[in-house]
């Protein structure tokens, strides 16, 4: 499938010296000819980058215009000189679409606790400005302007008919967690063409967010900078969408964030599996959450997965200290398709064959029932590695 | 300083062939020559050791006679044949010392889902009843009998002279978290002469417990084995404690669990540092504590310190994620005694000399300030290597 700018949005991407590697891209712009709706979700970290702080007090809204983002610098930990080079880049990259000030939003991804070379992101946004395009080329520039440690850049589109309106959407993602060495991180910014209104925005980015970005993890640690945009132009016309037209557009929403967000552990620093954590048969899926996630950043059972190791113990320990009450005996687990453990019995398998199937695999499959409920979950995780402790600990080395 | 056992009690350690290497021992036996007041503080993981449910019905009492510990097997995730077997095991020290069958409690540590070897457990409860003695010969066996991957034996001994009576506290502890491949559990028993009432007994364990073995993490992994036993024989003569003396008790005991559970992390796989973490300033223990446990198990400080990196950015962010309120302007922190983040902003050091500093010494100390109230933890944790990975993945290379 090749990837297309849903209508209304011109975009790009280029190096402006942010980082130090210059064949690297840095700064992305995504600009709308008209004013679109914009809504957000941001990190819940207490300590947060300057760019969240700006742009919470923004989203929704129904007049965004444009949005820079640069990589490279975090622009978190950085006090009043932080804040004031956002609300700097906001009025720069509206003044270059001619746009008012209020018009821009701002994300950051990088390195923490470090000022940004305004002369450098000043420049950075006039290129960018003056190359904003709707090419597929532009589009993979803009997707590669946001990358820090990631090793690919990262596009997910989605097309569907609405009575008679083409509707596009695509979305763009960096990162997981804090995944580098004094990097930060994730970001995705979904663009479309529908006519939503700025609360429906706000509420269905909210409940994917919840289904997708929110369900995974590469080591657990929430960073100071995530954040996700949906950006709508209404450029395909129409009415705002409702009904029935709303839950498909929604569904292909879910499409496209699940496709971004699985990508994200799929890239995660020195990962050999990815892990697809089923949590099933729970009161609520809180609760579903709460289990999936201790599963998914128990360091025994990251490890087991990277050592090809079927240890049942590990994931069925890891979810009783979840802070979910369950009867044990009602939990029966699999991995890989093979069943490992019975309403809370070990069962008798061939510790080679689920040896090999992980080994041979780079997608591992945990499957975890409990009987509770009727509430589920899924999640995405990564294995542990000795290659991730190397990446992550060789500062001085 | 010699370990000596409190009056009242005798020991043994012994190998019984739990462990495949029969150079190691694996059954301890704890007797006490009266009935003496017990204690108990276990796991809070929803999946336990058959032996957590079987102590837990029994503890806190006064007519504690004798403890039976295996190590190399944890009895978990053992369905009914596991239940039996904490009877029988039970059953069988009573039965070895002549006392009592409701007077034996039982602690297992190792492996999870394998049934015991009864014949071998019988055996060695056989041998060490015969074996029983107060030398610190049999102290240090009683020590390495409980043992998993633990590198050496943990003994920690206080005495105070209470009124005319000479009291006496020697613990013993084993593990951390779920540290090795496979293994399971922390384990602490404390033995002493004192006079206790058993509601004081098992109020101070609470309360010390708290404060130090609740105050440590390798990897975070709850287990579904931990346990700490507080036995007091009161051979040690006089009234039950009270007042200033049971205060001055309360303090000993406290300075023999946080030895026993300082030297957890300090023998932790692979680690290469034993982190200290204090927090200051928060509105409660409790916030301070979810603070210092989040710093503690991020993987991405354990890597920073492991590679000599002041990443003061990890730990700051780590602190953000606690799910603790706080305003970020009021955050400062030092490393190793040197100021790195000054209410909210960086501050300007020599990174070569900080590096310098962790990289030479094996403690680490993180100092984390926040102005939000007068409440404050101490947290013990290790750094993250390559070598505990490694350890802890291969399985099947």
């Amino acid at each position: 499938m090749s990837f297309k700018v849903p209508d209304g949005f011109s975009v790009a991407g280029v190096s402006c010296g942010i980082k130090q590697d210059t064949s690297k891209l840095d700064l992305t712009l995504i600009a709308s000819d008209r004013p679109a709706v914009a809504a957000g979700v941001y990190t819940q970290n207490r300590v947060v980058s300057a760019t969240v702080v700006f742009d919470r007090t923004i989203t929704p809204c129904k007049n965004f215009r444009v949005v820079v983002i640069n990589s490279g610098n975090a622009n978190a930990c950085t006090g009043e000189q932080g804040a004031r080079d956002v609300a700097q880049m906001a009025q720069l990259a509206a003044r270059a679409i001619d746009a008012p000030a209020e018009a821009a939003l701002v994300l950051s991804t990088g390195v923490i606790g470090v000022y940004l070379p305004m002369d450098n992101v000043d420049a950075g946004i006039q290129t960018a400005a003056d190359r904003l395009a709707k090419t597929e080329t532009a589009l993979i520039a803009a997707a590669q302007g946001i990358l820090t440690t990631d090793t690919h850049h990262k596009l997910a589109v989605r097309e569907l008919t609405l009575g008679a309106h083409q509707i596009r959407i695509t979305g763009m993602a960096k990162g997981a967690a804090m995944i580098g060495p004094n990097m930060a991180t994730m970001l995705a910014v979904i663009m479309t063409d529908a006519n939503l209104t700025k609360d429906d925005a706000q509420r269905m980015l909210g409940e994917v967010v919840a289904e997708t970005f929110n369900c995974i993890s590469v080591e657990g640690h929430m960073s100071t900078n995530d954040s996700v945009l949906l950006l709508a132009s209404g450029a395909a016309g129409g009415e705002t969408l409702s009904g029935a037209d709303l839950v498909a557009f929604h569904g292909a929403l879910r499409d496209v964030c699940t496709e971004l967000a699985m990508a994200i552990p799929g890239d995660g620093e020195g990962v050999t599996h990815r892990i697809t954590i089923d949590v099933d048969g729970c009161k609520s899926r809180e609760e579903a959450h709460a289990i999936a996630k201790t599963v998914a950043e128990s360091a025994l059972v990251k490890t087991a997965v990277a050592g090809a190791d079927p240890n049942w113990g590990r994931i069925v320990s890891a979810a009783g200290y979840a802070g979910v009450a369950f009867d044990p005996a009602g939990v029966s687990l699999s991995v890989n398709g093979f069943q490992l453990f019975d309403h809370g019995c070990p069962v008798e398998f061939d510790e080679a064959s689920v040896s090999t199937s992980i080994h041979e695999n780079r997608e591992t499959r945990i499957e975890l029932t409990f009987r509770e409920g009727a509430a589920s979950v899924r999640f995405w995780t990564t294995d542990l590695t000795q290659e991730y402790v190397r990446l992550n600990a060789d500062y001085h080395t």
